[in-house]
């Protein structure tokens, strides 16, 4: 292990406010030191972007063809809008990242797309529901059912079980809609269900999926996955002209690279939930703190009393109440996140008692 | 200096391809191993990011406000969307990247905005031939002039002149029209003309830069930088919405930070620039090879015979006629191109003799 | 009266499936003939549009710009694309035409607005759920709060009361959002609510209109109508683009002017709506049949049993149960409805008695 | 012959402006006068509009797909979009009308497409210029080649024939594009050519038409015409959203059946032609003029002296220098230019002898 290492300890009382605050990972910062080596083609047509699209379809045990991006928004918007016309509707979830924290970046690289909240608890909706909201096909003056997009693990940190992505998926295909997975934090649901990338996916009837990365231990690396090679189509184009098709890709595929081998991403995914867990069974205890929802993969949601909420600012937390619900605060755990650390949160928050 | 610049000195015979087939430069990559330490803001609120609007405000010698971003394309075709409605028109040379190498994502970003090419030798247009291309301001049947974007060095590898800038500035907001350069070689340019970053931009006239590093030194930083406050407007969602405004923002302002520090820029580019002059120099001298234009920064344009080209390519030089012109060859120098793979390339090149 | 009312008579039994089966009205059809004569100029430049900016500035009583379009879609879609940036948030009715009905049109023309519902019962919102609803601003991540639009009569036919739009609009400017109104059926409010063109818009905080003249006695005639100059901005332009400049744009203008004159546009919407008022009493007392708004306007909409449905049907009444909530069938008067017709409907809705 | 014809008789001097500034031929103008009748569908389910599908397929000699609109600038966008991808190219000659009069809707409803000039004299281009213009194939850096549009009579008044546009066709086929004619001044070409509707479009290779009928004798009435079924695709969602699918169509529909019965097309196109040609000889006998092209339709260019011009402007002309090549003043007759009107020009031009 390089000197990449060394100054990845040091944290901060903000650690909980986001996994985006955490570093990157030292395999993952190794594999880009060591990739800065030599001669190679640039965008894209590099060793280690193509050994890429093996490993991915090694990992999702199909032909898969990837293509690296270094955003999440990205990903995101570039997948629906390969699998969505300008006039189409994209079916999530009222909460869904692609609907709030995107700057409207699914409308945009779609060329105006529209989305349409489909009801749910929890952040998570079902097939049922699903089937009663998809409307409007066949008729010339609704924008067009084109596709459903759910998150995985979901935006209030709940998993979708992979009965429940197949049932969704069903439905989906039913009405002639691709299915998208928004998979920002995607190695924290895996190792909650314990199931396979391809159970987790296309074995349950996902098409396209945004593989997040970035979260759990990358510097910048995000890719979009085809499951099917017929929906891949002009991809390329849109990848290219929306600046995400980088000149020297080699470092975000040698991100990607490493990161899924040796398994570094379930393990930094298992720390990650694991301190979730201890966190949430941690504070449930507590007086004047309710769960907002079960904690199921790195994200932990809590109803604040106006005391404990004080403590923790006094006691230099940063929290905020998330826009999510209105009233839950957001602690989110990362890769490297440490137990002292829970600890320390769970100290302050009990300083009201 | 740290493990990270080991292997950057093995190179293969493709190392004249492109600028980007180069690796990052060691100080650009310790500063990103640096920055891969403790918790920070996600989305750009961290220190680097911050520090940054500092230290390019040092180096323009004026308040600006600075955008990074990952992507070339991306950088032009946001800087261009900030500048130009969708019904606008932007006017630049016909041999302009981005009118010819960016997949149409300045038409995209813009939302319909047309490119409309200005004549002019070598890849360069001067303000008289702008001035009489500029037309259908106020008919409401014509897409409205909107801005001039000229590349610096521009894709013959000449350098616009400061006065020339100037002038063709001059011309510009005469017209109304805002200056957009593609300095996606800037430092090269820099350079070459001896003169301050501040003189080749806002003191010539230029209104928003989009500021090139990945090519001379860095992993994947460019800039889009603003000199005049009111042209901001609301960028920042733009940014957001192309994603490229990242999570983990710090690794790119680190990359940027370290890019101009110390002059690194300018010693990356002299180096550069003095291995494409070594080159073009002894190119010219030898039979059935003709220089296609004037070697002014780190790109040499030769008209090879086709014995020539014969010999390079026998010899394991990847020798692409560019579509620039059809007929010229290209050959890029980078911040660590040896003296010895020019002197090499040069005596496959001898052989026909 | 010219040749042109002589067929306007003739009705089949769908007359009540919606307004735009109707004809255009004798004044509106003889006043196109009118101005098929004589050279003018071209795209809008004719006397007729010239003198629409005056009329309609009187009608107003103040200052307007008018562009004349011939298809609401387009009007909608262009007066919110002038008031929203591509990144925008435009809150309206989760029921509103701009919102189920246009294809998404308002997407497309503002290059990815987002339609963001605003919860209220029977069709429209109030002041307080809007300013609730409202979120995001200067959120980097969030589509940005840009305008908010009520459609008058609203798509239950229910009116807004000039009071409700004067709180809608001052908190939507408290917010610094535009407020626009989509008036496909502005006359039939208008009549109802007995009040001046400018009471029901500027002077209760309208910003732009979209004037409806189709479906209430035209061929196919709207407009786009400013009330603020400094909103017109480019208008002209996006017109244009659109496809909405017509090249014998006299043909529109001329619709428009005769729509207005002598009182013509009231006294069509107040027949169709007398005729809508004479239909709902009516259906109201029997049995089988529930109104499911109040009607106050020119729509009615009933809840009806079985047996009145089938009755209805195989009367000859194409009765469509409205995608609006799912259960409710729409019957629509025109300005040329006639007393007979709402009596056939009638009798024969009682059949089941 | 109804009353709507008593008015079309007076004619200012403007008369040579535009043949958008005559009005509607009496037949058409009866046509939308008696479709003023009865109750009809909407939305273009209206008896009129599907009579008009085989009315045109009866034309064409071959089923065709029809979508009715009113605008040439819409039907151009419309059609290229729907056989351009958003990063496509459109190849046209640099003085078409879709690339310099449209204020960018081709790019606007493509949602990004490029315009390609191809070069040629006289304002067509021809086989082997635009095979030499085609590139950037499967490159994904560049704008992919998406279609060619040619204009019918073209710009300049000239008139393709039909060997050449099967020329142009057989070349763009070979390079995978798709055939647009922007068919502005469609009947004007033909009645040129004397050849049947299928020789001048889809036997000889033309895949989408841009039927134009408001400058030849209609109110506002232009068609997209579809000659393969498989390109028509989601076009009706495209037709819709662009507000271009009118609520009242009949009226537009009923334009375009008056104007292909009887041959009234035909005919008005004969009479404009004859009287450019009148004018054309004419003027082409008189000092200080020179014809700037041949007059081969309704358009014609002259180059003319100061003496020349002062006289026609002093005689109450509207000479405009034409834009098209910044030197020749345009004179367009249209179905209705009188002799009379021809004779009077050409006496005032005469005084300067």
């Amino acid at each position: 292990m390089g000197t990449s290492q060394k100054n990845t300890r040091m944290r901060s009382k903000n650690s909980f406010a986001s996994d985006n605050t955490s570093t990157a990972c030292p395999q993952v910062m190794d594999a880009v030191v060591a990739a800065n080596s030599g001669i190679v083609q640039s965008y894209g047509d590099d060793e280690y972007s193509l050994r890429l699209q093996t490993t991915m379809s090694e990992i999702f045990e199909t032909p898969v063809t990837v293509f690296p991006t270094v955003s999440g928004t990205a990903s995101n918007a570039l997948a629906l809008s390969a699998i969505t016309p300008s006039f189409g509707k994209i079916y999530c979830h009222g909460l869904a990242h692609i609907n709030n924290d995107e700057c409207g970046a699914p409308e945009f690289f779609s060329g105006g797309a529209k989305l349409v909240d489909v009801a749910g608890e929890n952040g998570k909706f079902n097939a049922e529901t699903l089937d009663a909201t998809i409307d409007g096909r066949d008729v010339v003056h609704n924008s067009q059912p084109a596709c459903v997009s759910i998150t995985q693990a979901c935006e209030t940190g709940m998993v979708y079980q992979t009965h429940e992505i197949t049932a969704i998926a069903a439905t989906a295909h039913e009405h002639r809609l691709k299915v998208h997975m928004d998979g920002a934090r995607f190695a924290n649901a895996l190792v909650t269900l314990d199931v396979s990338p391809a159970e987790m996916t296309w074995k349950s009837g996902v098409d396209v999926l945004s593989l997040g990365a970035t979260k759990n231990g990358c510097l910048a690396a995000e890719a979009v996955v085809f499951f099917k090679p017929e929906l891949v189509g002009q991809f390329s184009y849109l990848h290219k002209r929306a600046g995400q098709l980088l000149s020297k890709m080699r470092f975000v595929s040698a991100q990607l690279e490493a990161y899924v081998a040796d398994d570094i991403w379930l393990r930094n995914a298992q720390h990650a939930n694991k301190m979730a867990a201890r966190l949430s069974a941690a504070l449930a205890e507590l007086p004047g703190i309710e769960l907002a929802y079960p904690t199921q993969s790195n994200e932990v949601f809590v109803r604040l009393s106006d005391s404990v909420m004080r403590e923790l600012r006094d006691g230099g937390f940063d929290v905020n109440v998330e826009e999510l619900d209105g009233s839950a605060a957001r602690f989110v755990t990362a890769w490297n996140t440490q137990e002292s650390e829970v600890d320390e949160l769970v100290k302050v928050a009990c300083r009201t008692r």
